[in-house]
């Protein structure tokens, strides 16, 4: 009767050697998220919870909506604590501050999950070019970190991430984008040029500190573009469509901001390079790719997803479309922005970390409406 | 790591002896909600679905975002089908359309949750006073069956649901109007005369069925009271509340559509009997009479919930204030009016019926924002 | 064709004596409504902005949606500036800081709308009991303008209007709810005690100042109560409702935050003296009490208000129900909570105390939906 | 103080010869905005209003939120009582119907603007094979009007709209679509080929007629596309690109469905013929393009419009990007669907038809937020 078999097949859990994770920057909605999946997973334990305004209080009087069975103080993200009472670290924390604790945590031998943009370059220079602000902040020198660091989409990185020391969470526009678009392009079966990602998100997507462009009397009844030409995530697209084509690609990537609190929808066009391509072929190009992942969904030729569907869960919703009048693809993706976009994601890759089945403690079914 | 500890504990499951269960009206929103919760259940297994629109359909194709993992079909709702097929049985009908299908299902031996208010009432006659419309059109003579059913509000009616054949699933409003008033009834701390329920639900309370004051178009940026004085949940919340005082109480209940899809906050006014009382004084005593109930959360004085705590759960929130200039008690609850509200609290009653945890399938976080 | 005739019968208008008017706070919602209401003014005309963040900014740079034809400077709120340049002002400040600026304006004979509550209660002390944070960090003096000032509910309070020199506007719950009341209070019809007001606000309410619980992401798809027993507005509503019962009253007053950006919505309850009354009879009484007020718009029995309808306009929708169960009156008042519960009424303020039609650019009708 | 001093210039108005016009489907949101505007009209007055399901009806009592004057009765659209009541015909109804009413309206000398899309095309043939579904039902034969149909987009056909008979009032994507892509088409500047335009409305386009898709539960929370490769306002928005071209277009068109109840935001991607081409440039294009055009807004560079800042309004905020790295253009539009996308364009076009200045009665400001 459930899809969602693996958990209760679990006899035995929540043994003092299950895993420990320290969970920084626990109350922003990256963080909150960690904790709440965390709470019903049969293995890993969060044994430290870091902030730094809420440090010195207890989680639960801070969330009387999200209850630790064993409440914990929040503390200030102090390394040898960290390493005291943990085995994996989330890093739930603004960009630019994550590179501030990596080194230190991984000579301590923590295995990292950062959600931030630090890592997920190939060299500091690229992060430092597409995030120059952060950059001319700080003064990294961790570019052999930049390297090693493993992007974590787990449907086209599996075997690297079950090894990696520190994974880099992608973010929530590439997570869409990437599943939507790298099969055609492995497959060889789109033009390189011309592709087009317009993408819709919801406010969470912003963060929990208050902005007044994200107050529900600003962002209610109303959609808008943002960060158009600019936005940081285009130039994270391109990078990974580039390594999977072996080729440069450029992409013209523009979000929106849709009043909703989270979901993630991304409607991508491309060109066909062979125009007799039909709907129901890029359909079972998409089967063939996704057969064995779990969570991601390819919906029927003329089934298109709302991010309704996806919300609280880790699944990505999956539809393609084709025009004959215009040779071209119109491929949609619906996510959670919070969860397959980032937290939920980043769990699948702390199971695959641990050695566990990536699919615990995931949901893959929302509730509705 | 998780307060859902019950699932994780069972070892075996989804034995071919599994209870059975029947879901009919499957496709509206208190039947989507049982698959839902179903689909986590270690035990129970969805054998039949009824629904009448939607016969002949698969399950899977009308809700791709619902999937199940043996795709069934939908068919009429026929009693020797139901019987083969089903040892429980969820009806989720339209008010009125329950009664014809009881009487023949219990001759089978089914043991019956019904969601609507057939059974609600103590006889025919008081469910005919509210239900004037629907008695007109129906001729029952079931009197036996309104004195033999059973109130399905687990916390105050446990044992006599572990042992009934047919429960009547609580309306929603009345669900978090008792949870809040009875504790106060019961210890006769309040005045019976002049209590007052203004209470605040999201449009999914009025169904799936297209109606014109639940678009989005009208419904969003705006709130209003309907149901003025007339509201039907009145007499059902007066019932209860009079027996279980053994006096007649007669309540001042308005309910208002709230620009949201889920939730219902009751907030109830009464005059004290002692008015030294404070506050923290009636919040002990809801966690005194709730101490052992796990669907119950007993607010700290000051700390006001918000329905979006409880939604996608089957917690009820409370919270209490006394305001000594005026002598008078302020009691909130909030609810997830289709979970705790409606079928969550129907799953509740089949896992005692089944001799179950009450707890089991049953979310206690919200996931959150 | 128009229930606004007023407007289009002006011959002459924007001669160089038409009314100068400052708005201090011109950036907040408050101020933001000031403006866009006189955008549409035949005879006032805006000639100073005062803000203290946008203070050297140009107008129609920071707010390209709302176009003055004659861009003006954002500047810092200096009493000589606005003296030279204006004959009236509106102050739209967080509470306290109005009574800093307030005796020097009027100093220069300048007559002033202040939006705060600095000037709503009849003494110093009876704000300070009630703003007493405010009243803690403000040394205040100004007693003898307390005692002057005119509560700036027109429909109550027209003639002194008309005079003042200094109006206090009301606050938006005291605006919804004194609408609701006052004739039934006047009229000597219910209970003094026992009232009970149950609002219902949208986010715009609490400002544009960036706070995490107005977040889209936070306040929409949920409802809570919030200052529920001491809320400031409680006494305000208090004070006036006493005056004219000429005896203290008491009222129950709770707050709740709904998910949309603007109206107003006060359910209130009181027990009639004479249980004989009935929803028509009440009705008629409002009928004759709000005859001669463009802005109110009594509704039939059975007929309940949509905040929906007030959006944007500067009415107040009120409609009865009488329950002979429990001889209780339900009254339900709806307004747009930044228009009629604050800016548009202090236009309708200003036009009085111009010598104008108070309906001068004030809008009557929503658009819908 | 104004920007809409047209109006107040009036002296004389609503003499017995002002024009009348009749709406026919006035009590869907078409005509619902229609009657709206004129309500504040200094020379039309409504003198007919049309409907089936209401006829019988007075207005006043079906929408005490939107109240006429003169309160009307209701009437089923027959065409000597529209003939004898009015001299203008504004057609509100469902696609396909018009045609049966406009042939004999035209005979009796009434000027009409049509709201559906059955004047849209330049043929019969065109219409049917976009509107098949309509077209197997009625048996038009109409061919002449299709061809003498005057299509209502002032800012680019003003001329013929003014004398013109038969309007037919542009669907609301084409009405964005072509604001914003006019113009490059118009000069040559951007490749024919490849044009993308994704847009995204709120539920109001989908009408007032109740439907599961639309209401608040299942249009909350989420965005979703629909009609993708196949919407029927594709080929209207390519029939006039394809016009000022002098060279068939083919667009990609997607529209979304945005959880809020009225705006319309389209994003077009095109490919620069001149890659040298900057956004400055191209804004400044626009604004050549559009310099006595009251209702179109450019904006500078790097600002971006909400469709907020539209709500309520007539107007059309454009915004440009270049990104030199991909030689493509990105044009955003932002209208009200329900005003600038249908309703109050059709007012304009009356305007024009009656020998007013077009901003007669014409929201240009929105109220915010």
């Amino acid at each position: 009767m459930s899809m969602e078999t693996t958990n209760s097949q679990i006899t035995t859990r929540m043994s003092s050697n299950s895993p420990r994770v320290a969970v920084v920057g626990a109350s922003g909605y990256g963080g909150m998220q960690i904790v709440r999946l965390l709470l019903d997973h049969p293995f890993f334990r969060i044994t430290f919870l870091g902030g730094d305004k809420s440090a010195g209080s207890k989680w639960n009087e801070l969330f009387p909506f999200l209850l630790l069975n064993d409440d914990i103080e929040i503390n200030k993200p102090d390394i040898d604590l960290i390493a005291k009472t943990s085995d994996f670290v989330v890093l739930s924390l603004p960009n630019g501050i994550a590179s501030s604790l990596v080194p230190n945590l991984l000579d301590r031998n923590l295995r990292i999950v950062d959600l931030s943009a630090d890592y997920r370059y190939r060299s500091l220079e690229k992060w430092a070019s597409s995030y120059a602000i952060e950059a001319r902040k700080l003064s990294r020198d961790d570019n052999d970190l930049c390297k090693e660091a493993i992007y974590g989409l787990p449907e086209w990185n599996q075997k690297h991430i079950s090894q990696g020391k520190l994974i880099a969470a992608p973010g929530c526009f590439p997570t869409a984008s990437l599943l939507a678009l790298l099969p055609f392009i492995n497959q060889g079966l789109i033009d390189y040029e011309g592709i087009i990602i317009d993408a819709k998100t919801g406010t969470s997507g912003g963060g929990r500190i208050a902005k007044e462009h994200l107050l529900l009397s600003e962002a209610s009844e109303g959609i808008s573009p943002y960060g158009v030409i600019g936005h940081r995530h285009t130039t994270e697209i391109e990078q990974q469509l580039s390594e999977v084509a072996r080729s440069t690609i450029k992409v013209q990537f523009t979000p929106h901001l849709v009043p909703m609190a989270r979901g993630l929808l991304v409607t991508s066009y491309a060109r066909l390079r062979d125009p007799g391509l039909t709907a129901e072929d890029c359909t079972t190009v998409l089967e063939a790719i996704y057969k064995d992942q779990p969570f991601i969904q390819i919906l029927p030729v003329g089934t298109y997803p709302s991010t309704k569907w996806s919300r609280y869960t880790n699944k990505a919703f999956l539809s393609v479309q084709v025009d004959k009048r215009t040779s071209r693809i119109v491929i949609m993706s619906a996510i959670d922005n919070l969860f397959k976009g980032q937290a939920a994601q980043a769990i699948q890759c702390l199971n695959l970390m641990g050695g566990y089945d990536q699919q615990l403690a995931l949901p893959l079914t929302s509730y509705y409406p």
